[in-house]
C-alpha cells in the first residue's frame, strides 16, 4: 500500500492461516490493516490472535488500528434496499478505516421516493456520494440528477430472474441518464469507498 | 381482428404493394385500419391510393377510418426523452385509432425529476399509464411507485454501449422494485397501446 | 402500501426475526399482511408467533387478515405444466389476499392442446388471465390469440439446457405473435397477481 | 455429393464467377445442381450462362436439371407468417430438386389458430413436416403435439427486439414441450429440406 | 401418449409419490411405461412398488412392460467420450422401450479418430444415427460427413470453462458443415431417441 | 444545467434543426454551450448559424462561449492507441469547455510500456486521470497501480472479434486488480470528463 | 518492432494518409514493412507512393522489403472452407514477410474428410500448423488429434445464425478435445502467423 | 498417447475405481502417467494402490514415473495473484512430468508492477512463457509486450461480478494488444503446459 494508506487484505479464497500470516507481517509496519470478505468462522480465529482487532459482522471486515482522526467532510452511503446493506457496510467500514467520516442513509429506494426526499439534505451536503442498489438500480439516476457531487455507483447481486446476478443493475448504472456518475464492479463496496476516500481527501487538502 | 376492433397491418418487411392489397381487402369490411411501421416512402403511395387515409410521420403509422368516438378516461403516455417519441407516437396513434383518449407527457426523465412532478397529476388521473424509456429505464420504477394504476412499460433501443439495443432497459423494467408494472417487447409501442386499450375499455364498461 | 391495500413483505433474504418484527409493526395498522417467498422452516416460527395466520405451502406465502370479500369477476390462472404450480399458487394466494376471486386452470400446455380447449370457456370468461409457463412458453401465444382480455404472462425457470433458467420463456413471451400480452419477471407470480388485481378491480368499479 | 444426389453450391460469399466455374465443372457429371443463397444480381448472370436453369426468386435458388420424378409421399412445409416464406421456399425448392413432392401450408401461426386447424389434415398426412417460424416459434410446439410424424423445426430471424435475430425462436424450439421435434440452424431452410428428404426417401423404400 | 406408443413420465421435479400415482394410473391401460430422470433413491421405491419393473442406473430410467419385439433395422448411438454415456443410455433405453434395436458405439471422439473409423461400418449400416458429444461436439460433423442416414445430434453439458454447460456444443452442432444433421436440446437423450424411433419405424413400414 | 455549469446538448439522433433551436434557446442565458456527437455535416450548418462557435472535428463537438479561465490543476487524458483519440478528444473538449486544464497523453498502450513510463510524471502530477482504451483495456490496471489519484476509465469500442464492441474492455476495467478505478459507459468520453471536472474543481476549492 | 523484425501497421481505421506517413517514417530504418487490413481503395494510393511494394488482394496486405531468405522448415496453413481464405492469406503473407516458408492447404474441412487425409503428410511434416475454420470449427480437433506439432487455431466469422460472428467457432476451438491446440482472436490471421513464426524460428536455431 | 509421451488421465468426473483401472492398464506400458483434476479424497486411494506415485496437492495431480531427465531450456510459469496458483501448479507438474525444466514466478500482477520488473530477466530467458491470470488478465499484455518468446495465456475463473467465471479474462487475453500471445481454455493449466512442452522440446532439438 501507498505511504500512510492502510494495508488491505482481500480475504476471499485465502485460508485463515494465510490471513494471520500476512497480518503479522504487516503489523510490523504499524499501519492500519483492513481485511475484507472475512467469514464469521475466520473472524473467530482472527479475534483470538489479534485481540485489539474488531470484526464488523455485516461488513464482513476485520480491522486493526483504524485511523483515529476522521475527515470534516463526509461520504454519504445510500442504499435502495435492506438487502444491499452488506455491501454498504463493506463500503462504510473501508471508508472509516481510511479516516473518512461517513453518513449511512439506507433503504431509500425509488419505490417509495418520499423516503429519499426526506434524506436529501444529508445526501446533498456530502463530499462524495456512494449509491448502492440491486434489481434495476434506478436510485442511481434519481440521486445523480439531484446532487452535483461525484456519485460512485455500486450494483449489487440482489434480485432474481432477469437481474442476472447484478449485471442488469450494472448496465443500468452505466447507462444512467444523469451526469456525474461512475461505476465499480458488482458488490464492490470496498472499491467504491477507496475511490470516495481519495476524492474526499482532496477536499480536505490532503 | 376481433369484432368491432380495428384491423392492424404490420408494415415492416411488407412491400407497399402487399400493404395496398391487404388494405383493399379489409376496406370491404368497413372497419378502421391501422398500418404500423410504414416508412415515409411507402406512405406516399398509400396516400395516393387511399386519399382518406392519414399518415402520421413520427408514429410511422397510416390510418383509415379511425374510431370517431373517444373514451372518457384517458391513457397517459409518458416518455423519458425526446428520442423515445417515435415509439410513443406509435402507441398514441394506436390508442386513438382504437377509440381511446390519450394524454402525451413527453421528456420527463428522472435526470430532471422536477419536470416529472410537474406533470404528476395528469399521470395519476389516467386509467392506464404507458411509460416509455431507453437507456436505464429508471423512469418506470419512479412512476410505478407513485401511481396505483396499471403501468405498461416499453423499453426502447435508444442509447449506446451497454444499453445493448434496449435489452438493458428491458431487464431494468422487469426488475422494477415498484409493483403494478408489466412489460412489452423493445420499441413495441403498438403492443403497449393495445394492452392499455383493453384495460381502458374495461373502465368504460365495454 | 397504499390505502386499503394489503401490506406485502418479500421474505427472500430476510431472517425470520426480521419478518416477525416487520409483521408486528404492520399489525398495528390492522391491514391484511402477505409475506411471500417464505420457506417451510421460517413458516413454523411465524405460525407460532401469529396463530391466526395461514401458511400456504405450495405458494410459500404466509397470510394474515386476508380480504374477506371477493370480487364478482375472477382472475384465471393458467399453467402449462405441473412444475409451474409453485409460481401459480404464489399468484393465486396474492390475488385472493387482495380480495379477488380466482379460478385455477393447471397443466393445460400445448403439447396436449385438447386439454386447453376443454377449459377455454373458463379462460374466456375471466376478467384478466395470468398464463404461467416454463420451457418455450408457447401456451401464452395460443391463449393470447384466443381471448380478448388482458393476458399477463409469467415465464418460469422450469426446464433445462437452453431454457437458460427462464430467459428463453421470457423472450418467447415478449415476442408473442398474439396481441394483448404483457410480461413480468421470471417466476414473479406475485407481480402478475398484483397487476391482475388492479385491472380486475377496475371492472368492479373500485 | 453422394451418388445420385444433386450437387449443392452455397452461393453466399461466393462471386458469380466462382459459382459459374463450379457449375461448369459439375455439369460434366450430368447431375442436378442446386445453388442456394443466390442474389437477384447474380441470377441474371447465371441465367445468361445456363439458359436451361431456373431462378426461384423467393427461394433465392438457381436450379439445373432438377429431379423429374417426384416421391409419392410428400413433405409438408408449414410457416407461421408471411415473412418466413423466403426460408420456406428455400426448403421447398431444395426438397423438389431432390425429387420430393411438397405441400406448402403458409401463414398459419398460432395467433389465429383456426387457420392451422383448417389445414391440419394436410399436415397430418405428410411423411415429414417442416415447421418454420420466427418471433417466439410457438407453432412448432402446437404442430409437434398434433402430429406423429418427424417434425423438423427452422427458426427464422424474423422479428425485432428480444427475438435476437432468431436465437429466441431457436431456443424456444429446442425447449419444445412436444416430442418428435428436432431443430436446424436459424434460417436454414436448405438443411431442413435435406434432412426431410432423407427421411421421406426411407418411406419410398429408397 | 399416442395409440400403441409407450407412456412417458418425466421424473425430474416430481416426487416419488407422484411418479407412483401416475404409474398406477397408466398401468391400467396395459402399455409400456418409461420414467426418465429417475434418481437412484426414487428407484428403490419404484422397484418395491413395481417388482416387474427394471431400473437402468446409467440411464436413470425405470421401465415397465417394454416392447418385446424389436425392429430389424437398428439405431446407432455414438458418443465422443465416456462422460457422455449417461445421456447415451437415456437414449438407448428409450429407443429399446419403444421397440427399436440399438447398437452402442461409445468413446469414439475425434481426438483419436482411428477408433471412429474402426466402427464406421456399424454406423453406416444403421437406419438412424444418434451422435452424442460435449465439449466442442466435432464428432457430429465428422460422422455427418461420412454417413447418408439421418443424424440426430445431442449436445451434452460435459466440459468446463467456455463449454458453457453445453451451449458451445449445441451451437457447434447447429453450425455443422455436414448436411443431414438436426439437433435436440442439451442432454436430451430421450428426445433424440423419440425422433430416431419415429424414423426407424418408417423403414419398418409401420 | 446547474448554476454556472455549461449547457450540454447530446447531438446524436437530433436533427440539425433541433440542435439550432435548442442552442438559440440556451444562448439567451449567456452560458457556455457544448454540443457533443455532432457530425461534420451538421457542423457546417451550426458554423453558419453561430459564427462564434468552434467545431472540434476529432471530438465531434461544437462549442460556444467556453470557459475562459482554466483551473491550475489539470486532468490527464491518457489513451492506449491512436484509434481511441476520438473518444479522448470528446473528453478533452468537454473538460476544457467546463474550465479545466487538460494534458493529452496519447498512444501509450502497454504493448510498448516504455512509452507509458516516459510520460509517467505527467500522469502522476494530474488531479484526476482519465484512461481510455479499447481491446483488452490493460492500460487501466497498469496506470491504476502507479498513481494514487482518482482514475476514471473509459472503455472504447475499438477492436474486433471478442472485443464485442467494447464490452470486453468494459468488463476488464470493472475487474481491474488496481484500486482507485471507476468506470463509465463505452465510448463515453463526455461522462468521464464531467466526473473528472467535478473532482478537479474540488481541489480548486470550488 | 523488435530488432530484425519487420514493422507492422494495422491499417483498419487508419486513413491512407496516415498509413503513408507511418510507412515513410519506417522506411528510413530499412526494415520490412507489413500493412494489414488495407482495402483495395487504399492500396491504389500505396502502390503509387511506393512502387516497390506489393499489394496482396486476398490477404488485404501491402508489403515492402519482405524477407528474402525463407526458413527450411515450413508453416502449414490449413483452412476448412474457401470462405476462410481471406484470413488464411493474411496469415500466409505475414509468415512469408517474416521470412518463413509456407505451405497452403485450403478447403479440407471435415464434411469431406478424405480431402484432409489426402493432405495429411504435408500437415504432419510442418514445424507449426495454423488451422483456420468458421462455422463449428471441427477441423481443429481432427487435425489436433492427428499431428504432434503445435497447432494454432484461428476461428473465422464465416457462417450465419448461431455462429454468432465467430464466437461459436472460437468456443469450440477452446474446448477442443485434442491436446496441443492454442487459439487467437476471431479472424486474426496476423496473430496466428506471428506466433507460428516465433516457434518456427526456434527450430531454425534463431 | 504418442510414442514416448506420458499417458494422461483426466480425473474430473471419473470414479477413483475408474482411475485405478486405467492406471493399472497403462502401467504395463512402462510410461509416465499423469492424472489431473484428482481430489484429495481420491488421492488417498491412489497413494495406497500405487505407493511409488506422488500426489501434488495444489496441482491436484497424481504422478507415476515422471521423466527423470529435464530439458536445459525452461518454461516460465507466471501468475498475477496467489489465487491463480492452483492452475499454475497443474501447469507446472504437467510440464515437469513431460520432462521440462520449470521456473515458477508467482504473484507478480500489474497492480504492483515493480514485482514484475524484478523478475523480468527470468521471464525473458525462458524458452516459452505461460501467463496465468484471472480478473482482467492485464498481465498477459504487459508480459507479451516485453518478451519475444511464445506466450501461452491461461485465463482463470478467479474473481467476482463481471469476471463472469473467467470469460472476461479470456476475452481480454484474446484481444491482447501485444503480439505473440495465444490462449487456452479457462483454468486449463494442463493444456498450456502441453503446448509449452511441445515448443520447448523443439528448442532441445527433439
Ligand atoms: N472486497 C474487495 N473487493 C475487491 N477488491 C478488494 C476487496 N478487498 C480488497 N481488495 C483489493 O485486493 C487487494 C489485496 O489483494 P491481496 O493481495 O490478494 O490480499 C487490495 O489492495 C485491494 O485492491
Ligand atoms: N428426459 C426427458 N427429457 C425431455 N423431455 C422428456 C424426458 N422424459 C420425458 N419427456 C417428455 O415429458 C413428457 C412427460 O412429461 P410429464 O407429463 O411432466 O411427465 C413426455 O411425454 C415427454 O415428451
Ligand atoms: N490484422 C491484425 N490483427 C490484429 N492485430 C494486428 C493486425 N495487424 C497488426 N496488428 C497489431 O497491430 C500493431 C500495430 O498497430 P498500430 O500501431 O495501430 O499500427 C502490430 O504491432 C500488431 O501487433
Ligand atoms: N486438466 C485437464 N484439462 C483439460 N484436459 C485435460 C486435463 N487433463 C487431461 N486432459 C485431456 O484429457 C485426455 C484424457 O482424457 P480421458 O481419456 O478421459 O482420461 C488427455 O489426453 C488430455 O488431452
Ligand atoms: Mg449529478
Ligand atoms: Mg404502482
Ligand atoms: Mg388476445
Ligand atoms: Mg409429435
Ligand atoms: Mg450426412
Ligand atoms: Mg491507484
Ligand atoms: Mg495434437
Ligand atoms: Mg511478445
Amino acid at each position: 500500500a501507498r505511504n500512510g494508506y492502510p494495508e488491505v487484505i482481500y480475504g476471499e479464497g485465502k485460508t485463515v492461516e494465510q490471513i494471520v500470516a500476512i497480518t503479522e507481517d504487516l503489523l510490523t509496519e504499524g499501519k492500519a490493516i483492513l481485511s475484507t470478505r472475512v467469514s464469521a468462522e475466520k473472524a473467530v480465529v482472527l479475534e483470538q490472535k489479534f485481540p485489539d482487532g474488531i470484526y464488523h459482522k455485516d461488513a464482513r471486515c476485520f480491522v486493526l488500528n483504524p485511523s483515529s482522526k476522521l475527515t470534516d467532510g463526509y461520504i454519504a452511503i445510500v442504499t435502495a434496499g435492506t438487502s444491499d446493506i452488506g455491501v454498504a457496510e463493506e463500503a462504510a467500514i473501508t471508508a472509516e478505516t481510511f479516516g473518512n467520516s461517513v453518513k449511512r442513509i439506507y433503504d431509500v429506494g425509488v419505490a417509495g421516493i418520499h423516503r429519499l426526499f426526506a434524506n436529501l439534505d444529508d445526501i446533498k451536503n456530502a463530499s462524495v456520494v456512494i449509491v448502492i442498489a440491486g434489481m434495476e438500480g434506478a436510485l442511481v439516476s434519481v440521486v445523480g440528477g439531484l446532487v452535483d457531487k461525484p456519485v460512485i455507483a455500486v450494483p449489487t447481486s440482489v434480485g432474481y430472474g432477469t437481474n442476472l446476478d447484478g449485471i442488469t443493475a450494472l448496465f443500468s448504472m452505466l447507462n444512467s441518464c444523469s451526469s456525474g456518475v461512475s461505476v465499480v464492479n458488482i458488490d464492490n463496496g470496498f472499491g467504491a469507498a477507496y475511490n470516495a476516500s481519495i476524492i474526499n481527501k482532496i477536499r480536505e487538502g490532503e
